[in-house]
């Protein structure tokens, strides 16, 4: 709208015209108080029925709340105003009159269910502090960027249809492709492998994978945002440098950019950048940690996953973003490959938050005959993945990688209770719709 | 790789170590060249077989093209080197040797057809041609997103499985969504219209769209990255200048940070950055100017679609990015709105380069009744799109928008042929993998 103005730049001594929505009207008898908000804040407009317009009062008096008006007047210092100002109006126009019940209260002052919000984003994202979020997950998106490219990283799109999954056919939805069978990708994993061993030789992709799991626990999605990088000529020790970097970035463009969403999440105070290298305990240390806190029912043994009460117990112990390296070969995906020196360890390794795994990653099989090696030991028909073994026959070189869970990285850094809260329109056995 | 330098940063005097894939041996007798290629260019190993080490000579001879090794040495002056240096090498180790079949060869010096291209697109992307056009992709995005947070957006990501298609049912691929039917999403129309009416106003999204489109043209796919916008308080004519921004923004990060890239596409000369502002023409003038031009067989009239001949005469005659306004109604969606003062006129608008549409936009239809009207007379189920139109009942302020096809964007751009070469895997009706 030309000529508008953001309610947060208005300057006592201006003529402007403001458009947002009807946070509420106040009604003293005589003198009246309409808010209007915007995408930048709230603003009073006065409204008083002796010295004013008389059409003028009763647009302003009886426009249901979130209602979408542009006001135009002149803006007065007013110590009383919740900004220290407010608009003297000459004209209230209504663009779009709101229905007078509301599904959900956007003024936050009625609690609403999880799942009333996220049937209603639209109403749910004017309340602040649920704005804050998705302001603040625009933010991660775009230092972690930032930050892959200083990493020397070209940006890749990989296909989200494909002919097989990563890992076989467990967890994929099936599509119906011009009458064939095809499924939507759980991950970018041999894409973009195929890529670093391309000139590019180091890549990055934002974007999202699909995982037809059955889970439903308020940290697994079935479509999610997956953060990948992959790079020629590193190892693992390499890629978590680079997995650090990536998420130390993202903590540190929040703390610059979004301090104002930060406080409305009232974290201000207690939102950290990580400091110093994230600790790298190996899987051995890991489970005799988790032994040692006696959380458990059973002591862990080598080979074990680890359950979540574990990662949890271990995290409490940790206090901060950790690594754990050196997991069983047995346990990690076939494409990572194992220390030379012993095939029983993998170089795969998980980053974790106190909280949960944000990371997987690894140093990949990059040497033709183990790989397909690997597809076997997995029961997988390596023949169905000939697009990418074959590949590997024509100087694929040394190579290591990670994904990062783009909601988790949000959720942990945010504090939420539920991954839900960090997608605009989640994915979930129940949740297909809107 | 740590200690590892890149070959264009090699500078006489240091001892170094590179890796990269071998380019090419030429053996002159007694002295033979190894040409080593890595993500930034190509570098010299000089081989003597009278004053080095047999063993290290040897295995630089032998390796095979496309083999990927590492090689320490020194970096000395030599003028008849293709770099005016080359590496005298201390050891050469080979990380994974190739086979010496190719499928592919990737020095270019055998051209390959298109679909052996897309099948090896990890040799493909070794020629710095085509690693060029995936650089520039990569600049493009970038510079776009920038662009959007000039104008204040928030990036968004919205879903790809969704319980209904943005324009009904047609053209869509269908998912099976644990025992539900689902399809994969053309377009984040619906959802990027529903947070402009939240309190984030101005969004963007680069993301993957799914079209079951049977055409199969040089200029179709399947799978496509949709670059979008939409704001709150904006009419057509400022989403048009905020595409207008995006595109020019494009083309300046290409134009700043890709020189070499486009040396090597042949495009340093021709490259051009989009000046002053894209004509705006009416749908009226265009069919005007088509039918001027002669090149149809039949005089358009009124109401009729843009034939893709009709584009290409046009876009012959105006020989610049052009927008065409004010299209019949009749032939845009539902959602977009008719001018005020004429239904039958629409203020959708395609944004068009001179060989095809890149952009189609228009404002929104924000009015509930306006809304589920439009639903009905596209003969569409409004009641199935209630999760949509149901916010339009609670302040739904009057927002405009546009969505630009990426791989359009860059196909025109750096003038490919085929819309296949701005993809890395491209899906089609025959394509699938990789």
């Amino acid at each position: 709208m030309k000529g508008r103005t953001y309610t947060a730049d208005a300057e006592p001594g201006e003529a402007i015209t403001v458009a947002g929505w009807v946070h509420e009207v106040r009604d003293l008898g005589g003198i009246a108080f309409l808010i209007l908000r915007d995408k930048s804040g709230k603003i009073q407009i006065k409204l008083e029925e002796d010295s004013m317009d008389d059409e003028l009062v009763e647009t302003g008096l009886g426009v249901a709340r979130e209602s979408v008006v542009t006001v135009t007047g002149d803006v007065k210092e007013e110590p009383r105003a919740p900004t220290d100002v407010e608009i003297v109006p000459e004209s209230i126009e209504v663009l779009a009159e709101s229905d007078t019940e509301l599904p959900l209260d956007p003024s936050g002052k009625v609690d609403a269910e999880l799942s009333t919000r996220l049937d209603n984003r639209t109403l749910d994202l004017r309340k602040e502090e649920v704005k804050a979020i998705f302001e603040i997950r625009s933010e991660v998106l775009r230092s972690a960027r930032d930050a892959f490219r200083d990493l020397g990283c070209t940006e890749i799109n990989t296909p989200k249809i494909v002919a097989t999954g990563t890992e076989g056919g467990t967890e994929l939805f099936p599509i119906t492709y011009f009458g064939e069978e095809a499924f939507m990708n759980q991950s970018p994993q041999l894409f973009k492998q195929l890529m670093v061993g391309s000139g590019l030789e180091r890549v990055f992709e934002i974007g999202p994978i699909f995982r037809a799991e059955e889970h439903n626990t308020p940290r697994h999605l079935n479509e999610a945002t997956s953060i990948d990088f992959e790079s020629a000529f590193v190892d693992h020790t390499e890629a978590m440098d680079a997995c650090e970097h990536v998420v130390k970035s993202a903590y540190e463009g929040v703390a610059e950019n979004c301090e104002r969403q930060l406080e409305l999440l009232g974290l201000d105070e207690a939102f950290e950048v990580p400091e110093g290298d994230f600790p790298r305990l190996t899987y051995e240390e890991a489970i005799e940690r988790i032994n040692a806190t006696g959380e458990l029912d059973e002591q862990l043994v080598w080979g074990d996953d680890l359950p979540t009460e574990g990662e949890r117990a271990l995290g409490d112990d940790v206090g901060e973003h950790y690594f754990i390296t050196d997991w069983p070969s047995e346990i990690k995906p076939f494409y990572i490959k194992d220390h030379d020196d012993d095939a029983q360890l993998s170089t795969g390794f998980d980053m974790m938050h106190p909280r949960m795994e944000l990371v997987s990653g690894g140093q990949r099989e990059h040497r033709y005959e183990h790989l397909v090696e690997g597809f076997e030991q997995q029961g997988l028909d390596p023949a169905q993945f000939d697009y990418y073994t074959k590949m590997f026959k024509y100087g694929m070189p040394p190579h290591a990688g990670w994904g990062l869970g783009g909601e988790r990285l949000v959720m942990t850094m945010l504090g939420l209770d539920n991954i839900r809260e960090a997608v605009l329109f989640p994915r979930d056995r129940q949740r297909l719709s809107p």
